[in-house]
């Protein structure tokens, strides 16, 4: 695997890559255990892989857990060059907003169509990553976006054994690919959150196909989780990955 | 205050005792921290204050946080007599079970008239258990009928900061209490409960006056929380508690 840059800074390190053009960042301890867990961090909606949100959770499960964490940039997201039809999706979102209609619909569309090309682009990344890390235990965590994003990666891609996902507004698609996901999950749901329906994520909840499933409500926005919530789900992730 | 009796092993100290002929218990670390905070621990409806759920919480409360943890028998629970009242709501219950009837509504009005009966009892032992503690910060935890109880004593007792609710069946009463809580509260909801209904539960957690709540749902019945999220909740009420 090729790194592009390497830095360090309070015992981590940041390497940055790009597989097929799109690009990572692989944060690890500087002295990492050998076979320590990968978690592999979606961001939301509309931001990118460098997010303070993204990069905080990374900086905690690095720091506390010892554990490897990569992100990549979504289609149309960070860096990476914006199609003309993912443009037409964001000016109908702003157009929504300002409107003041609901934004879940579309938000739900856009988001699935991205989520379809961002799969084979995280299981190329992750097949790079495991060559470089060795058969590591993989986690995966995000909300929104990389709720959607993460579901039908894991319903794809077995060699994910955890996840923490969140956020989401339900759609068919959605539902069909948590039906198919029987790994150990914590789904965090919004309980007072403007633009993201609390009976949709019930619904989605529900249809989590695994056997060992918990749902975290929190009495705050999707954007404002509780920093003893990510740190909690901090624990969740390393009693299925550590050990 | 009296204690009847006081036993210790494996670092815990249990003393017994009575007020105004209901019985409790205190546990308590060998070497107390000065201003330990004090956990009310409630039993489920049927059983009394020393079988295992409650004193495997309480050791671990005690053990891992150095909390005090106390417990009394509910009114005809434990050595308490059972009035004749009581003993006609039990054999409803039976009857019901064996016929196959629900038995939420029953269970849930015989509940909310022994919750009724608790909250002095409680108020008059945390009375006594303050004079003997000092002034410690004081949270409750308890599920089905120490929900019940727990959700009227919080709603009248200002000295309880922090709480740990679950597996209750929603009624008026139950509805009320709820609605006239403050302090940040861990509803635990077990999704897959032949006896407890989850959308009573949902409406339940809906219905908490919290600013500050949180729901942890769980792929199992009432009786069988995962160990984990006992643990979980301990944290929680450590978080509001300690320091």
């Amino acid at each position: 695997m090729h790194f592009a840059s390497e830095t360090s800074s309070d015992g981590i390190v940041e390497r940055r890559f790009a597989i097929d053009g799109v690009p990572g960042a692989l944060w690890s301890p500087v002295a990492a255990a050998d076979g320590a867990p990968l978690v592999l961090s979606g961001h939301p909606g509309g931001l990118h892989m460098l997010v303070p949100a993204v990069m905080r959770r990374a900086i905690q499960l690095v720091s506390a857990r010892g554990f490897h964490v990569a992100a990549i940039d979504a289609p149309g997201h960070g860096d990476r060059p914006r199609s003309e039809e993912d443009a037409a999706w964001v000016a109908r979102m702003q157009a929504a907003r300002e409107a003041g209609e609901p934004l879940g619909p579309i938000v739900s569309e856009f988001n699935g169509l991205l989520a379809e090309r961002a799969v084979p682009e995280w299981r190329a990344t992750l097949d790079a990553l495991l060559d470089e890390l060795g058969p590591v235990p993989v986690g995966y965590r995000g909300m929104t976006l990389a709720t959607e994003i993460g579901a039908r990666l894991i319903a794809a891609d077995d060699r994910i054994r955890v996840a923490v996902l969140g956020a989401a507004v339900a759609s068919d698609a959605l539902m069909d690919a948590m039906r198919c996901i029987t790994i150990p999950v914590t789904y965090l749901l919004p309980w007072d959150d403007p633009e993201i329906d609390r009976e949709s994520g019930i619904a989605i909840f529900g249809a989590l196909g695994s056997s060992e499933k918990r749902m975290v409500a929190f009495s705050r926005p999707h954007q404002r989780v509780p920093w003893s919530e990510v740190e909690e789900v901090g624990a969740f992730l390393a009693r299925h990955l550590a050990g």
